[in-house]
């Protein structure tokens, strides 16, 4: 350990009556499973305890029902009846020696209240957050000395549910102790209003009755948003941000600091490709307080963390996204493992579970909230039952994690891809602008196969039917993929449509192979309505074309919203010149221009353009697959294993096609039956 | 019982092998609840069965993993584990002597597979019906193999659990089934796709194999949708739809039939005032098949029921908007009440529950969902214990609630309105395009009040603090309401903007109280985003105005998604003229125009118009409530209650309103910690 060049970053520090073990911190962060799946959360939870994580925290928790978060299950503690489910997590992180923190949060007007239909509570009169014809209402003192009360009572349950640390929280704009402090939300006249300090008093109170109740034995921690990235109309760190640290100073026994609202707190690397990006908004705060501070920003490099403690910036990193991509990230650098890092590639699909309302996943790392549905283990994997070698046929996310996972379980592997290189889609989605970082994909399982001896890797080998049947091996997963359809086919287009041949048509495939569209205006078709149709129009436009973006959606790539992008899609896309059309489909695609009509039913208009680009389906190359399995019915191929995975069992996201090879991988070998059960695994409403 | 004109409604009329007691058959719907909160579920079901429902079903149930609505919390029968809290419901309606129905559903690429992350199928290759990004793969023959064999299982356990009826559901555009059937959906070649009876294959195999595991014990329902409203462009009554009726004619032991996708089948009476509406769809049914017919379009007259059975139309009363409206329809129908019934105002604010993923709620009934979490029962209340008489003052939604239910409880209540007559918001709105019907919120309670000889009621009565003392009264309910405001600030703007003294300012206030704009083009400008600003725009556009309808919003009236509106909204408003202009934001408001910039960004914008109409935000009425509680402090008045209820506390829905008054009656003369404690109630996660 003392040869490390990081043991800096393994020292036990203490937080007020507590020490957390090392200087690795998973701050809250949601997990789409809260009060309605504990005892899955208590395992995710685990397990970032069992790879080394010192402090694990859970996530916003809703201390009363006037903040009901309802149909977003994060973190719950109304009252005791919640205790017995926090405790699960708790246990868990104590088994591997970490501290639990808990993030009590009161979400005033971020919270509809519509299960219990209680009153929205906020500094002034407001709108709602949720669109619902709902609105807040101004916090009384009566209001203000019960929230201070539930917030006491939830510190004591809190402790009694065993965390160690408790927080006050006010950040992401999602909780009342911050809407208190921002004079756009708070208009108040009162001791509350006005003057900083006064806007600051519910904050200051909050701590000190924290510490009061529980602070002989719990750590209290204050998460505050120095900076909202909204210049002069929000906070900012060299601003009023600056002075709350001032204010506050030492009276929390940690200050666990970010930027605000939260698409800037996890900013995708498509937008903010730097990793500890928030360095400069939080480096003047360790210069005031004598606490220990905590700061993120997409995290992965020791070398990185290692300097921003040696510079004084933090005394703790903090993780949300690396923490779930490798929960096992500690300890890797701990033990010299650095190279097997599975770094977050800052794609946002977690973030998109809990905006979904659904368990987290990852598109790193697959087993992220598998740990108690599924039993799955980030780094743990059985050896394999079953004799023979394993064919892998297409090396993109799929295929990758399928052969790394079954050389991990001591197959020989034979991985092959038609392709000139590995990765698949990773690699050539990562060829798009901004996507760049995604390849990490590719290269951390690339790197963890090429150590392995038991692995055979070949590139620009597209096999046939009749080479699989000679390679003999018994176990065949097919990962070949799927290719952008190019007849319009998409999500509201069930048949094609009109399409003169003498018009140029691409798809996403084509301007990933490197084609480029003839010269002239491009029209970029998105019934796909995810990131791609966002994401070439920006391409093509940054390589000097006059693009239009068409689309049936009511905005540009509104999946993005689930991943907090949209508004700096469509920013990027204005600021880049790429006319938007939104609310048409497409009629018919003429020699010269496409015709497109209103979704409700205007008129026609027509577009002049040189070349169109599809955005719409994609269909699943099976052809490979299709041709074995004739062949096995004809008898003239033995195989105990024929299987699709990836995109070319199901398009979906990467994060779908790594999980897909990692279930394939786990499931050779085991009982059919069993694998199908793991299907019907959930957490129930107890019956009284 | 003979001697009423209804009797023939009562008669029990035998479905398979099993009896109804009576024709009122509550069809299934979704209630918000499902396999999340069982118990409120099987309350709410429970009640429908005291109030005289013969039949009462729940909802679409979900029979494996590969049909996962997640987040959605609808019926779920994925194996035996979910048997217990399905009893409950069957239980809960047994004990009242009526029959249990279950819609079995397996929702292919309407289920989007979010928290299993099981692969979606499909007849063929598609997109899913959810933004996101997956798409359905075509089922094979295995996995049409596999689909009857788990339908048939649910089959089983729903016959365990208690059920009577068991339905093969192929309606909504939401099943299986019905996107075997539909061209559009299903383009197989095989012995499941092409021909008509290709395409009803799967629901046949599904009802033939449905009866043989438990029709000897349980009746097969096959809820059908006869016509898609989409003319050739789907399914129609007077095509396919009768044809598939004759194909399966006296398979199943009922049919329940209705219209598709759910926006037609509860469409709203803002787009079809008209009640009965679907019988010319299915009136041909009967014609076919010797089964019992169930038909629904928001039956509430006991007369058109009547005529419907006479004219041999159906033989049950289906409904789920007036069942959820009125559990006790039948019985007031029974008891010769009809007065009684509270009639269902079409509103979807039930409908508004379920795609919002939270408990049912209805406008009409405010005990709708929460015969569990608060024990209220639709048509019970204790006496009061308070002694002395009430005022409520405002004779709105929630006062005449408040007064009804305090009346009922035995006190002598005195209602007071400054009007000129009773309804407040809800006679208001009523007098907008499209509204009318939502003043029977009005009209029920009044009718009741006027059959109490303990309560007075006043208009034109506007009282001051001064007043409410000489009154001497000591329980108080203050819903004096809540007005437009005129500033502009609303959902985007926390804060005024500039405008012009000279620019006309109207408020939907204003417009209610039938004040005209000024000659000359109007502009909406609609920061609140929920469904007024589109209905003034109507409104105004059919009164001959030319009209443009600003907003930040997306796409008009985004609200009405929940409502299953939208669609209709935004072709209203092209079929009328009016001029809509999404995405923008208000810059300043100019004597002779306004400015508006983009919400990204996008450059300034002027807008040429001689009136502006603000659809922002309300500001609460609290005048009065504050004097009193200034004249309580000072001792001046002793009121033993002082409450502020309705929006004058919270400005949200009519149905929030409603809530709200009843709940103060509810929660006169109790324990006020018994009062808090029940928004503390909900259902919990097992552990294990």
């Amino acid at each position: 350990m003392s040869a490390s060049p990081y043991a800096a970053l393994f020292e036990p520090v203490k937080i007020g009556p507590v020490t957390a073990p090392s200087r690795f911190y998973q701050v809250p962060h949601c997990s789409g499973m809260g009060h309605l799946r504990p005892q899955a959360d208590a395992a995710m939870r685990g397990m970032k305890a069992a790879g080394g994580w010192g402090v694990v925290c859970n996530q916003e928790t809703e201390i009363h029902p006037t903040s009901d978060l309802s149909p977003y299950p994060e973190g719950r503690l109304w009252d005791r009846d919640d205790i017995p489910a926090l405790r699960l997590m708790t246990d868990a992180i104590h088994a591997h020696g970490a501290l639990a923190g808990i993030e009590l949060a009161h979400n005033g007007a971020h919270a509809a209240n519509l299960m219990t239909r209680a009153p929205v509570l906020a500094p002034s009169e407001a709108s709602i957050e949720t669109l619902y014809p709902k609105q807040a209402r101004m916090m009384d003192r009566t209001d203000i000395c019960n929230l201070r009360a539930w917030h006491r009572q939830a510190a004591i349950n809190a402790r009694e549910a065993g965390f160690d640390i408790i927080y006050v929280y006010a950040g992401h704009e999602m909780v009342l102790p911050q809407h208190f402090m921002l004079p756009r939300l708070n208009q108040r006249s009162d001791e509350y209003g006005g003057s900083l300090e006064n806007r600051v008093r519910l904050a200051r109170e909050l701590l000190e009755e924290t510490k009061e109740a529980v602070g002989d034995t719990c750590a209290v921690a204050f998460r505050f948003a120095v900076d909202e990235m909204a210049g002069a109309g929000g906070m900012e760190a060299g601003g009023e941000g600056l002075e709350v640290i001032k204010m506050l100073a030492d009276l929390p026994d940690l200050w666990d600091v970010n930027v605000s609202g939260w698409q800037n707190d996890s900013v995708t690397t498509r937008f903010q490709p730097e990793d500890g990006y928030q360095n400069s908004y939080i480096a003047a705060v360790k210069d005031i307080t004598q606490r220990p501070v905590v700061g993120v920003g997409r995290l992965t490099s020791p070398d990185l963390m290692l300097s921003m403690v040696q510079k004084g910036i933090v005394d703790f990193i903090g993780a949300a996204r690396p923490s779930i991509a490798d929960p096992f990230l500690p300890a890797k650098i701990r033990d010299g493992r650095v190279e097997e890092i599975r770094e977050c590639i800052g794609c946002n699909i977690c973030v998109s579970s809990d905006t979904h309302a659904i368990p987290i996943r990852c598109t790193q790392n697959p087993t992220m909230g598998e740990e108690w549905r599924r039993g799955w283990h980030p780094e743990e994997i059985e050896p394999v039952e079953a004799s023979g070698g394993a064919l892998v046929i297409g090396a993109g996310p799929a295929g990758l994690e399928c052969a790394m996972q079954l050389a991990r379980r001591g197959m020989d592997v034979t991985l092959a891809d038609a392709g000139e290189g590995m990765g698949g889609r990773v690699t050539r989605e990562g060829t798009l602008s901004g996507l760049g970082a995604w390849t990490r994909v590719m290269e951390h399982r690339l790197y963890d196969l090429r150590q392995r001896g038991n692995v055979q890797m070949f590139t620009q080998s597209r096999l046939d039917a009749d080479q699989v049947a000679e390679l003999g091996l018994p176990h065949v997963f097919v990962a070949t993929g799927a290719r952008w359809r190019r007849d319009g086919v998409g999500r509201r287009h069930l048949e094609a449509f009109p399409v003169d041949a003498a018009m140029p048509i691409l798809t996403p495939d084509d301007i990933m192979d490197g084609a480029a569209p003839p010269n002239g205006p491009v029209v970029i078709y998105d019934d796909e309505q995810i990131y791609m149709g966002g994401v070439l129009a920006l391409h093509l436009a940054e390589a000097g074309r006059d693009v239009t973006l068409i689309t049936p959606a009511a905005i540009v790539s509104p999946w993005t919203q689930m991943t907090l992008e949209q508004d700096r899609v469509q920013r990027g896309l204005i600021a880049a010149g790429v006319s938007t059309c939104t609310g048409r489909t497409m009629a018919q695609i003429g020699a010269g221009a496409c015709t497109t009509h209103g979704i409700y039913g205007e008129a026609e208009r027509t577009h002049d353009c040189a070349s169109v680009v599809m955005v719409t389906g994609r269909a699943r190359d099976t052809a490979l697959y299709d041709a074995l399995m004739a062949m096995r019915e004809e008898g003239k191929i033995a195989l105990e294993t024929l299987q699709l995975i990836g995109d070319a069992a199901q398009p979906g996201l990467i994060a779908d096609a790594v999980y897909s090879g990692h279930a394939a991988a786990r499931a050779l070998g085991q009982d059919a039956g069993a694998v199908e059960a793991a299907f019907f695994r959930r957490e129930m409403t107890a019956l009284s």
